[in-house]
């Protein structure tokens, strides 16, 4: 098992110093608030563990992990008004405990907090973070845009839906370690293939949530089992199922989806992904990308005992069960 | 008479040339929209003067120009949607014409999009731009933030007013000049006295604006004379008329406020303001501000021809009529 308590430590004690000013209070408390929330920090971990991969002190990529940590909470402000989700992590959501209005506004102040830690970065240093972060931060803008256009269209591809995830989720994991990477001063190759490793891994841990959507023990889920079945997400299952599925099956599924509820859609969308093989097919796409990850990271030219933590994140974020 | 076309033609075609791509079209195309809109791109003048003041070529600028441009319109974007604006420019405003997400969204990634032609520049400029851009972003989102406060507050003082309408919307201002400034490479204190410059002109810039409001020609004016009076809105005259006013004068303005309606209304606060000498002491305020801001212009150390364009300019900005 990965003790990830060392990174951790690390990035909870630079969020405890972030020092909020007092006024307006409407502006910075729901900051304090949300950053409070936790959530597991896995992206300025992987800040971090970039940066150590080339055997540069962790400490030197303290800054860029609080810069993605940040514009990750920026953006999780920003998608609760738009998807009106009333909580986050089990706790009101900004909008829903203040307003939309100071929402929207200590979203966006949080935004150019990111950028003031980049700013502490200096030379070709900072102009290639500069870089990498922004063309990340409007690939995510873009992703949550298609994920919110995908709600409402009639047809969406696999390959969509698979740049839409990337864009939304694991371009910024990519972008976490390779930023550490710009820190330890490596060259461009292991660069990219550091953050090509953290893209592909993101994608699979993203097709991972959605298997786990269905099939995860509810014992062991922080969420409702089925959910996604229950609000008609089209997850990587259901559109994998409607591109497989032949034209009498097709209709029936799409009858489940419009006119059952509750445990009976639940079994009955089930019962079609089982006849299609869905979740096999799902998770070697998961192994796809997964495997190439793996093979991402081992291309990296450092000591192979220095990539262990990166290995053995891998493997931890690959089996969890909720 | 200033002629700000040479100026606003760069400005102009600079903004032509920002080519957002096609997709999501959702996301991008209320950009190009609203940019579209125009304005008077005085944020960007500013930037292409304070490079020019120190005779260096404004080109040099165009990137700092276009980021502060781009930042307005996305602090433009957002605010109407926190003051539920139907119109911008006569035009209907992001959120209205598309929904409120996209409005968020595309209001996000337009501040990336400041954040990339900030990062063209290099070395120290790129670091010392990025620290100022930072500081007057979030002095920007802070006066927003306060003036949403402000509308339910009880008592706002008149210092309270004027912090507020620097950080909304002067220190954005002296930031544009300044970045101007920091590319010529001038020295700090006349980067500063610029920047000074800038934030004095814009208080007495607001302050115009707050009595243009009530005293305009209606012929020349863009939007309807006496308009923050039928709102309640705390301007400098009704937070100086109620400063002023004695116990039963307060009281006729506070129902005034609470009951008239229309025109009736319009007339009788001007009375109060009237009685109280509001519009003088609003007069008196303004020129205070704009005598400190043309005493920082001649601080400046340069030769007094550089400084021509910024003296014409104050005398236009302070002498419109609309």
């Amino acid at each position: 098992m990965i003790d990830l308590s060392r990174y951790q430590n690390i990035i909870g004690s630079e969020i405890a110093q972030i020092n909020f000013p007092k006024a307006p209070q409407n502006l910075y408390a729901p900051l304090t608030y949300f950053l409070a929330l936790g959530g597991k920090r896995m992206r300025p971990i992987l800040a971090l563990m970039g940066c150590e991969l080339f055997d540069k002190d962790l400490n030197a990529a303290k800054h860029a992990a609080l810069a993605v940590e940040l514009f990750h909470n920026f953006s999780l402000i920003h998608d609760d008004i738009m998807d009106d989700a009333p909580l986050r992590r089990g706790k009101a959501t900004v909008h829903s405990k203040w307003d939309q209005n100071i929402a929207i506004l200590s979203g966006d102040v949080l935004m150019v907090k990111a950028y003031e830690h980049l700013a502490t970065y200096d030379g070709q240093v900072l102009k290639s973070l500069l870089q990498l972060f922004n063309t990340t931060a409007k690939q995510v803008c873009e992703g949550q845009q298609w994920d919110m256009d995908y709600e409402s269209a009639t047809a969406v591809t696999i390959d969509q839906y698979i740049k839409m995830i990337s864009y939304k989720t694991a371009v910024l994991l990519g972008c976490s370690l390779e930023m550490g990477a710009i820190i330890a001063g490596t060259n461009t190759t292991n660069r990219k293939a550091l953050y090509e490793f953290g893209l592909n891994l993101g994608i699979a841990f993203q097709l991972q949530d959605d298997l786990l959507d269905v099939y995860a023990d509810q014992n062991k889920f922080g969420k409702q089992v089925g959910g996604d079945i229950l609000a008609n997400k089209k997850t990587f299952l259901l559109l994998k199922a409607f591109e497989d599925a032949d034209a009498s099956t097709k209709t029936v599924l799409q009858n489940s989806l419009t006119n059952l509820k509750g445990s009976e859609k639940i079994t009955a969308v089930k019962a079609i992904y089982a006849q299609l093989d869905i979740p096999a097919k799902t998770t070697e796409k998961m192994n796809e990308y997964y495997e190439i990850a793996l093979q991402n990271l081992s291309e990296i030219k450092v000591p192979k005992n220095q990539k262990a933590p990166l290995f053995a994140l891998s493997e931890f974020l690959m089996q969890r069960e909720h």
